[in-house]
């Protein structure tokens, strides 16, 4: 048995596609930002980072999206998330995920959570201002390199369409027009039409 | 044949070692960041991203420190560099690794690097206050969490020990004592003392 700790409208999403799409037994524990939750000592003891997703296993406590995307994958190897036994296209799919956490996620970080990189008020409205332009550029380079389309890897639905479709879910906030990305904004469109997808957005809220 | 396009003092170190120790057939390209050829029209086409490593494969340029890494692995199973066959030890070394590529890599680019995320001097300077807090605060997280001893994974050595020994090199420039977190100091210690990493650093030079 899993437990997902999870917040609403955080990366941990992916994670809990990943696991409803496997048919994963999973139970969620849900970690309330607006109580700070994720400070608390019961959560550090399980996370000391203080950050979601957090995934209880019985072999213990795994963090980081694209670490969590994977044990998923590899635990169901049935629901084919990923191209387990062909080096080329897991790196392909593993290249989106590390742009995805080290680059888009970190941009989107810099509107919300600038204080992880600056004490100083007018730093952080600073690095506001760059957003959009950052979160633009990732997006395009997703567009032209990273994303064949319809999906990441062409033809093959993967974990990596799962961790995009989250980002993606960010950009009008961020400050950029998807229509100016059509293939990503037809992957968007797509996983929202799907009845799944529907579901667990509507057991996070 | 395998082309790893790398600059000196850069994660791509990281892959470079990892080709060594798999027995990979590979050839090195150096971009040269003195003279901007990572902005060179010829580069760009290689990867529109201008950064470093990119690996040229058979069938297409993979980019991304955790993906070449564990597509490396994946390549030369021989070379025993990751537990692929194991989901939780896979996770635990994805885990570090993407911690690496989205947290501690990111919080040291904050010292060289904040006109990625800010127009503003002033905004920059304040960046490069925090980055010791932040890369001593990373590495206080591996130590007690990602990091089993003597290895990432505890006895077994891993891609994961390539990456984070890469990442241990910056870390007085960051402004952090790697004496205060021993398992990490002599983790790169080992590193360091090991011939053929010797060997693949002074191809850099």
């Amino acid at each position: 048995m899993l437990t997902l700790h999870y917040a609403p409208n955080t990366c941990a999403l992916a994670t809990h596609i990943a696991l409803e799409q496997a048919g994963a037994a999973y139970a969620l524990a849900r970690v309330d930002f607006s109580r700070q939750e994720q400070r608390s000592e019961a959560f550090l003891r399980l996370n000391p980072n203080g950050r979601v997703p957090a995934l209880v296993t019985p072999q213990g406590v795994l963090t980081e999206t694209p670490a969590l995307l994977l044990y998923v994958a590899q635990c169901y190897p049935a629901a084919g998330l990923a191209p387990l036994d062909d080096p080329f296209a897991l790196a392909r799919v593993q290249e989106l995920n590390s742009y995805l956490c080290s680059t888009l996620h970190v941009a989107h970080a810099h509107r919300v959570r600038g204080a992880r990189w600056s004490d100083d008020a007018a730093a952080q409205e600073s690095m506001k201002r760059k957003v959009p332009q950052n979160m633009q550029a990732g997006c395009a380079l997703i567009e032209s390199r990273l994303l064949a389309g319809p999906w990441v890897l062409g033809e093959r639905y993967s974990i990596s369409d799962i961790y995009l479709f989250t980002v993606s879910e960010w950009l009008e906030a961020d400050g950029v027009d998807i229509a100016a990305f059509p293939k990503l904004a037809a992957l968007r469109q797509r996983m929202r039409d799907d009845p799944l997808v529907q579901r667990v957005k509507a057991a996070e809220a």
